[in-house]
């Protein structure tokens, strides 16, 4: 086969690159919101493009809250905040000191906000792929959180992800029903910024690892940094 | 604010129009592999791409088994036929027929396979956003999986991720320590063919669902088709 023929569904350059942007440029957003509303037909795309995810046998389980009140949305951070404050107790001394300094979620900021949910009792899709691994329909749901977050990267919407919350609390606040998966909470907003690097990055709490090392190579524990070096030493976009 | 002000990081339209073509153009591939094998620099950035998946922390738990070895495949190959034959006993009459009729998975034909696992006994992060939700280590591994999949339609690669195994079994096919998370096993090569729509719906197995019904305002159940659809009527890209 050719190289023309291998080539025939790769995108061009410039859409490829808006893929692989959107991928590397996709902050996870707490700073930077600005209270611009998002309108209704971008708000939709980024919807549509989630709805778009892969799932498990076709099953499409994601179930959405769009929240824009604001009094739902001063709950849900106070949630939030009794949340942090125990969470940071496990940390001492200058650790401790940064954990608080830390700004972990935009979600009085952020004018929408997202409770994604996942109904695994859906029989959607037959039980095709679920079987022998009933998790999937919960990851088909990231899948779509995913997807949602790529798009906003491209609208120039940040998308923060929170999870800390206890998470029996949320669901209570917000009336989703004891079958459902609570999966995952967003903060979404214009952003005024998109750092170079994730702000746990540059506030110092945690480093990038390196990719080779997490590669490997037809068994696991057959790492191989040499052939891992060359798979990804010659990195261009 | 204004309207420019709002866009200062938003995509050009080239770019965002690839961010969005790859999220409705990827389809879950089964049947279209070609043996072309996928080159080094490609499967780089394929991985690179996983690799700037959001994480918890920033923990990054993904852990790749990158499987070309044809031995291996076929033995995986053995555990898919035998989970998909089990799998195929709950179904009667027509919609079994349908069932074994159906190609669910390309692990000899697509030149590579990736089996995607996580680490949720990792340090990294220290733990921030894990403490209520620690399952978000494992919705990490799977936004690294998605990132692959839409970077990989951007490239002409086709992914099919394949859930019907017995876990324990292909954990010690492919020697996965107990601690470590399986998550999801891909086929992954260059695609003679990308369908307009999915191989499930094509062949009749599931329809796809209507997104206004999947969105609740403010809080579970209170759901509005006319507000829904106001959000979703202008779609355009």
């Amino acid at each position: 086969m050719t190289k023309i023929n291998q080539n025939i569904h790769r995108f061009g350059e410039e859409e490829r690159h808006g893929v692989y942007r959107a991928i590397y440029e996709r902050r996870d957003m707490r700073s930077y919101f600005t209270p611009t509303p998002i309108e209704d037909d971008v708000l939709g795309r980024l919807l549509d493009a989630a709805h778009h995810a892969p799932s498990v046998g076709m099953m499409q389980p994601w179930r959405f809250i769009l929240i824009r009140d604001a009094g739902v949305r001063q709950s849900v951070y106070e949630l939030f905040k009794q949340a942090n404050e125990a969470a940071s107790s496990i940390y001492e001394d200058k650790q401790k000191a940064l954990y608080v300094s830390l700004k972990l979620a935009g979600i009085l900021e952020a004018p929408v906000n997202l409770c994604v949910t996942c109904d695994i009792t859906s029989g959607r899709g037959r039980g095709l792929g679920r079987q022998t691994m009933p998790e999937t329909a919960i990851y088909s749901t990231v899948c779509a959180i995913q997807n949602l977050c790529l798009a906003a990267r491209a609208e120039g919407i940040g998308v923060g992800w929170v999870s800390i919350f206890d998470p029996d609390r949320l669901r209570s606040l917000l009336g989703i029903p004891a079958e459902m998966v609570f999966v995952g909470y967003l903060c979404m907003g214009y952003a005024s910024q998109f750092d170079a690097q994730s702000e746990l990055q540059l506030q110092g709490w945690e480093m990038p690892s390196e990719l080779p090392n997490l590669i490997h190579f037809d068994r696991y524990g057959n790492t191989d940094e040499k052939r891992a070096a060359q798979l990804l030493g010659t990195l261009k976009f």
